[in-house]
């Protein structure tokens, strides 16, 4: 093979201050590039231990079984919705923002007898809400949202795992904004499923999305009677893969395990306390400037996730044009609103590498500077 | 965030001689280490175009629909299956290897009314034998295996897409191992639906699956009245991101398309017709010495996969000692067969930078000194 003169391609630099995919630190680009192996290779699964036991950490669980798909975090949840929901059963779904609404579809899609609890975007769900819901649904199954990307909102996980127990239902918990970022404890919440992504709070490239299922949530899967419907997503077959005997499945995305692996090596060190004290100071010290501006925050304090916070577009300001002009002014990416929130709101991370102070400020200034003409 | 003193991965090196993931050359490994973009960042979309345009040189198409899929290989089997084939409808196979089983094993999952050929492991199918099969079962598409990674056998894809018009059944051609390697040349032949991936062909980290639509089979798409079973792979809403309006689906993983855009950067360099013929003669030089060695290859001249050859275990060799023994002596890995031809045969790629003949000596001579002890 010739030797090559083909350049290589010169990314802008970006500062990712949106809802992510977040900042990634040197080393996890570094340990991202090293050769790979075949995706059977022994040292292929020390790779996978290690990562499955850091995982646990994060999650806060002793869950035997933690295991990544090959797909980011909307495989994560698909994998969830169609191993844990069998055609007909009834799925209860707490819905108040843009990812509640795609569990609640994806559901449809699995042929799940969907049934709703709607709330106005940006509010969360209290366990006296839920009880109600459940104890006139009683579903197989009750899905929600820790922390809803799209409006910024925080939901407390037992006020949805209490009542679910009472009637018996099965808990599914979408972490894809949540994990690495703020205290998940999924063994303490009672949570039966649980899965999220690599791009936020553990601040990896996208890719991966790890799943993590309850010892009893286990003993469903084992006794489901029809095969899952997707063949790619199957638990039970990328269990006989990553675990135990390695039969063949498909053939892992290696460097993004690899980058994983560092990802949470870095998590490991800095020490999960430390991580997310550091998370509250930083969005303090973004609110603080923020409402210091005279802006308003979207999600009423108590309420907010800690480094996902949605700011309100003030009037007069146009949020696109804001937005554009970050980019091209200071290389800086933030998110608008969905669906009933465009235009509405700043969607704005401050998570991994970039979730400092300092940081904060940059932001803020930056977001100020870009608000009016 | 504190400066990091944690240690970075340290993988051993391998010569990946098996039939994927395969080497990866340093430019890729350098691409895909650069910083990321968002997922909506106008120079993400500027990347996806480029890869789409590359990719229909390598496919040998004029598609308009050329898009890549956010999982490997297998996820786009899955995507070609779940969108193309609706609960009910008639899904002919073409089954003679372990990848035209999963094609058979998927769509029963998605419901389909699945019809087999079934022949041996190892041979493929003529045009009279396809003829009749279909003229029998007159199904709504039907699925086959370019290169079939499993027994080394390549089919003529115009056997299959002749008859199939004949019947009026859509056509869905797995390239997994093709893409890359080999001429495919989708519009010559009048395949509908192709799916491929990135780890054997075209040389990069696994983690992503091209996919492409002939014009008629996107009208079939457009006209789908159900929706696609999988959110995550559903096409139509994949066009929505990748095509026009860059509506959000997933947050794709960007690093992994730098990867792809640098290695297809590599091919176009190199030119396609010098690619294929550095592929064949590796490829002679090792089916010579082979035989010269008294050893047998598994598959008739004139129906090998170029660059994926299978060899006969020799009488009183032990193929997974063998393997072992290449792994731990030279750092080299092959793999074994499959199902009914587990133990029977070696497989092993000469793919991408290791296609040389060279490589195809250095390998013959390796695994030759790790057959008898």
């Amino acid at each position: 093979m010739p030797v090559s003169t083909v350049s290589s391609l010169n990314p802008p630099r970006r500062l990712l201050f949106g809802p992510g995919p977040s900042q990634v630190a040197p080393q996890v680009y570094e340990a991202m590039g090293k050769s790979i192996v075949g995706h059977l290779d022994p040292f292929f699964f020390e790779v996978v231990e290690d990562i499955r036991r850091d995982l646990r950490t994060v999650f806060g669980t002793k869950n035997p079984f933690i295991h990544v798909i090959s797909g980011t975090g909307s495989a994560g949840m698909e994998t969830a919705l169609s191993n844990f929901v069998e055609p007909g059963q009834k799925l209860a779904v707490l819905v108040s923002g843009y990812f509640s609404e795609r569990i609640a579809e994806m559901g449809h899609r699995h042929g799940a007898s969907v049934v709703r609890l709607d709330k106005p975007w940006g509010q969360n769900f209290s366990e006296a809400e839920v009880a109600a819901f459940l104890d006139k649904e009683k579903p197989h199954a009750v899905a929600f949202v820790h922390a809803e990307t799209s409006t910024g909102v925080l939901q407390d996980p037992s006020a949805v795992t209490r009542p679910a127990k009472a009637v018996g239902a099965i808990t599914i918990m979408d972490c894809v904004t949540s994990l690495g970022a703020i205290p998940i404890n999924l063994d303490a919440h009672g949570v039966d499923v649980a899965f999220s992504c690599t791009q936020k709070g553990l601040s990896c490239p996208p890719g991966l999305s790890p799943v993590t299922v309850s010892p009893a949530a286990v003993e469903i899967l084992r006794a489901r009677k029809t095969a899952c419907p997707i063949w790619y997503m199957d638990l039970k077959l990328l269990l006989e893969y990553y675990d135990g005997a390695h039969r063949y499945h498909h053939t892992a995305p290696i460097s993004a395990f690899y980058a994983l692996h560092q990802g949470l090596a870095l998590v490991n060190e800095e020490g999960l306390e430390a991580r997310f004290a550091r998370h509250v100071k930083a969005a303090a010290e973004f609110v603080r400037r923020i409402e210091a501006a005279n802006l308003k925050m979207f999600v009423p304090a108590g309420s907010r996730i800690t480094h996902l916070n949605t700011v309100c577009v003030p009037e007069g300001a146009d949020e696109l044009k804001a937005r554009k002009r970050l980019i091209a002014e200071h290389g800086i990416e933030i998110a608008g609103g969905f669906g009933p929130l465009a235009g509405k709101i700043f969607r704005i991370g401050l998570m991994g590498p970039l979730a400092t102070e300092d940081n904060a400020a940059l932001l803020v200034d930056a977001l100020i500077s870009c608000l009016h003409n």
